[in-house]
């Protein structure tokens, strides 16, 4: 019987204290391309922009292998002893894990201990949740009793709504502009540069036109050079963020349409999908933020559930007008199949995770819990400035852009998201004053160690966020 | 503060205790199409082929309304009592519907006990398995290890597969028929009529041509049909079946292989999927069984996680050629996305799960376990056969394909799957002979009422079952 977790053939430690050995550059999962060169257990890198990358198949060094049992297993005890090693040391890592992160937008702040005698059922929500199958271990009476909050959210009635609860944000975009698609077949996919790669995957998935927007400094679509690239012949189908991903930017939902309208397009020629990962639950509960509603001539939102609401696993909430799915439904005769989501087998435990949660905390939890986010970012943020660091808030988020740390070991502790020269922290309701503090303290200790000779100076990042936001030698 | 659910505006009891109050007629999810016509909370259904199926929103009249929190509920408590008396009568349900369950292939046999610690953490393996983030709350470690011994089980090397842990099968055959497409752009897919519908929605998202062929009466592929509508212009992308929903018909691989070759088609100009999602697992452990292998020129093969292993939620297991992985990354430069999953945050949990059974089990307990279920299969036909009833089992299936009871009532209380006169019972590790028993004496006794008065008689089944195993009048 063999316990350890193997390297390369050798025998290592069953778990590194660290699970990340190496860092990838970019912001959110965007892998690197996997070359034919690439061996199995390297950890070669390459270098790019100065920093090292990874390619390929580094996890092999850090993979619990699966073994057989023995035969004597059972009398030993052997095997159960190993595993419950691995697992207790493994949820050590976790808690550590937990405590140091800052850079991706999941709230680590839930008591989900209720739940727990329901983990031994195999809850499925498979299909469509307003039609039952004759499974019976579902759980969509939770699941509808979650989405009607989310309509009454966005102000949509019981019966002009359909929706459901998706894997992760990913599945709404692809669903909302499959959607979308569907209703405008010959649609040309608008979206901001700074949009979520989803987007941009889902048109080459359809196999649909695209064309992207650039940003403002902010991160916001820039309407101006929207009205520019608008193809006034083929209808449009836009993805308008309610946060993207790394400045946390909100697109200017009603500027989009008045675009829309001012270049000619009637209600029916366009679709608009709102990508609300984040800050699509956050928004509603922010004075003077554009209002995100169905009252607007919008066709889909959708929103993470393991974000803001925080959620052991990835989900999300996808809500479009019930008069679309009509359409989705009509088109599909010839396949026999009358499936209104991307996937069949849908995980029925996230629905009861959201519904505990929207239970305990309502309208007025999340509302403070935002205030909360907003206050705490904006302390992160004129911390940073006071120590001279570069850093930028939009008005609307809580995501804090700042001067990428030079030492990829602090970057990797705090688990920081980074794009280029630029970081960022994402004050989510678990983030204290106090862990902003200690995180704050260490980064300000250790800049002034890797800045200390004089050899490197701390990097310009006007491109980025903008002259007044920037801490170099020449904006400051 | 109102804790009852909501039924047409009425107050209800806040769980019923049967949720299955209405059957849909088809197998799987095929959610019949909602018009506009359909109003919320109606139970009204249609009758189709005398069988009640239920249209639209008929969910929200057992749904668990979403209340907002009384300013006083911490004070008082209620809101806390009003949850768990839900979750508890929830759990009840749960624990009687998972006990009268039949027809669908989920093993429900599970004790993740040892991993309850793990549900307080919010673990995301977001993007690549096989390339880190910086987020450190993963479980890329359990899931490449489950990974390695997918590939061991079907014959391919380290270095030479990618693959990943999907929410489910249609994931699988998502990402399997995305491969195909991306490394054959201009290929035409094959799939017989009796493929899950996902695979015909796979070929309606990606806009691909997609040919649909005949079945042999046990469901497999029809290969002469297949050699009759192969276009030699075109490349080929096939979806092979390991298991098909209904009959648990396995195609020939090897036919298909060999019907490929004689067309004149070269390995480079055609791409085949194994949707092996249930019998996947099964098959490696049943002799004479068509070996599935990347051995053969096979392109991808997925498999769920939930159904014969047995996990709490749906997952499933994708692996492909790392070449094709190569292919797909090269060509998507224009859009800066480089990720080869169709999910982007993906549960983290999953992997544990499935990696602990795998341990736990190991090649020589699914091997007994296969054993065991296809010889309850066997003697639930039999007995069927032996009451007069019409059954059907192919060689290598657990599925055991019978006369669609006429009480739906009874179909509810068994959550068989049906589909026009047939229903099924999967045998899955979970159903021993004590329950198969159980359902047998039940369905002999309440059949024998049915039919008592001589209005009625059995059905043929003859055109889905074949002459052989149809007990009607006719046939017997």
């Amino acid at each position: 019987m063999e316990f350890a977790a193997h390297v390369n053939g050798k025998k290592a430690g069953i778990l590194a204290e660290d699970f990340d050995l190496s860092a990838v550059v970019d912001v959110e999962p965007l892998p690197p391309v996997v070359t034919a060169d690439d061996v199995v257990g390297s950890k070669d890198g390459k270098k790019q922009n100065g920093r090292e990358i990874v390619l390929g198949r580094n996890v092999h060094t850090e993979c619990l292998e699966v073994t057989e049992p023995d035969a004597n297993d059972d009398f030993t005890g052997d095997k159960e002893a190993y595993m419950a090693s691995v697992l207790a040391r493994y949820r050590k890592t976790l808690i550590e894990r937990t405590r140091h992160h800052l850079g991706y937008p999941y709230n680590l702040d839930f008591d989900y201990g209720a739940l727990a005698q329901l983990q031994h059922f195999s809850i499925n929500n498979l299909g469509d949740p307003f039609i039952e199958s004759n499974y019976g271990v579902h759980s969509r009476q939770f699941e509808v009793g979650v989405l009607d909050w989310f309509a009454r959210l966005w102000e949509i009635e019981k019966n002009d709504y359909w929706g459901y609860i998706t894997n992760c944000g990913t599945e709404g975009n692809l669903h909302g502009i499959l959607v979308g698609r569907e209703v405008l077949p010959d649609g040309i996919l608008y979206a901001s540069r700074e949009s979520h790669y989803s987007v941009f995957k889902a048109a080459r998935m359809y196999r649909m036109e695209c064309v992207k927007i650039d940003c403002l400094m902010s991160g916001e679509i820039d309407c101006a050079d929207f009205k520019a690239k608008l193809n006034q012949d083929k209808p449009a189908i836009i993805n308008v963020n309610i946060g993207t991903t790394v400045k946390g930017a909100v697109d200017d939902l009603d500027l989009v349409i008045q675009t829309l309208e001012e270049s000619g397009f009637t209600h029916d020629r366009f679709y608009i999908h709102c990508d609300g990962a984040l800050f699509g639950l956050m928004m509603p509960f922010v004075k003077r933020a554009p209002k995100v509603t169905f009252k607007k001539p919008i066709g889909s939102v959708s929103v993470s559930g393991h974000k803001f609401v925080g959620c052991p696993m990835p989900c999300g909430v996808q809500i479009t007008r019930m008069e679309h799915i009509n359409a989705l439904s009509r088109n599909v005769e010839y396949l026999a199949s009358r499936d209104a989501t991307i996937m069949g087998s849908r995980n029925g435990h996230a629905p009861i995770f959201l519904w505990y949660t929207l239970n305990r905390k309502g309208y007025i939890g999340f509302q403070k819990e935002v205030q909360k986010c907003l206050r705490n970012a904006h302390y992160l943020k004129d911390r940073l400035r006071d120590a001279g660091i570069s850093a930028m808030l939009n008005e609307l988020s809580s995501t804090v852009v700042f001067e990428r740390p030079q030492d990829e070991e602090f970057v990797r502790r705090w688990q920081l998201a980074c794009q280029g020269n630029i970081a960022h922290v994402i004050v989510m309701p678990n983030v204290t004053i106090e862990k902003l503090d200690d995180f704050l303290n260490e980064l300000i200790e250790k800049r002034s160690t890797w800045y200390q000779d004089g050899q490197f100076q701390p990097p310009c990042i006007a491109a980025d966020v903008g002259n007044e936001n920037c801490g170099c030698a020449l904006h400051k």
